[in-house]
């Protein structure tokens, strides 16, 4: 049984830990980083920390989650108000260049160096794509039901999109290119055209 | 300095043990798999083993390559054959399905368990796919200038097409799903229209 939780372990606390973490690990990377610099950091305590993590792996895959999470969050947010098909895919490809953009160096430790964290990360790494691949489902078929893009099969395309995005975001976030700015025109034309949309007019 | 190569230990010993030691990881998985093992089941020996390789994680990795250059090889001889944009991705659709159908379960392995593997794995799989990014961009590049498809980005577009086929081949290859014979001819029409091919057509 889990001890009764003290005022001070509480949601505020937890959050400024996670904040605490995420800035050592973005500046220290992940092996360098002790569970000590992130008790430091936050000016918590060690018995604050091992209240909600009982390692630095934990701490360190909640951050992924606690990002997928506000990815997610952003993402439905926008899509409410954005109006069309093509108006969702553009306010859905803004959220993932500026939350990608904001938490650069902190994507880069997750993926660059949580690959060191073999099978646990890679499934949920699968866990979180699972999210989004739902989302962006949800949202062709909601295209396809309101006539806004042609009937197409909104799995395996969410399929395809997921795995571009993906592809792409690593490879910038590894290698600092194709450059979001210069590259995000030539994805949104290609994305569109994908799903029957060119020029903004439905095709065939 | 190495010892001279001895008759035994030239490249068809090198070629048996490659495809013991596929086997044996296909069947007993990276980590229970025991260099002994893939001695035996080669009918070679420790020194030969050796030779060639100093540990179990670079005879996987040297399995990686063998497996990305059969998988070039086959797409270049298909793609020469080939005539026209549509005809090249069918081609190199085909062989991907063939190929990795063939050695699917050499290819989980080498997905799933090579993630335990870390940073060295990362490494190798960028560099692995950099290869077929090229080979992509070349024959978008090809298709523009002979006019079969409409002038788009060959490099975007090429990152598109390859995290698109790698997002869906390693879901495939990790659940068993989406079955590629299913999936295939909606897969081909997304990557279709998304540089501007619809019913065998340019778009726009």
């Amino acid at each position: 049984m889990k001890p009764d939780k003290p005022e001070s372990e509480g949601s505020d606390t937890k959050t400024r830990i996670l904040e605490a973490a995420a800035s050592v690990f973005a500046s220290k990377g992940y092996h360098d980083t002790r569970i000590d610099d992130i008790v430091e950091a936050s000016g918590s305590s060690k018995g604050g920390f091992y209240f909600h993590w009982p390692s630095k792996e934990k701490i360190f895959l909640s951050l992924i989650d606690t990002f997928a999470d506000l990815l997610e969050d952003r993402l439905r947010e926008r899509l409410a108000v954005a109006r069309g098909g093509i108006g969702r895919l553009d306010a859905a490809l803004g959220v993932c260049v500026e939350t990608f953009g904001k938490y650069r160096s902190l994507a880069k430790i997750a993926i660059v160096q949580a690959a060191g964290l073999g099978l646990t990360f890679e499934t949920q790494r699968r866990r979180v794509e699972d999210r989004f691949v739902a989302i962006i489902r949800e949202n062709l078929a909601a295209a396809i039901a309101d006539g806004s893009i042609p009937p197409i099969d909104p799995e395996i395309a969410a399929l395809v999109w997921m795995g571009a995005l993906d592809g792409i975001v690593m490879r910038w976030i590894q290698t600092g290119s194709p450059d979001p700015q210069v590259a995000l025109p030539s994805i949104r034309a290609i994305l569109l055209r994908s799903i029957g949309i060119a020029d903004g007019r439905i095709i065939s």
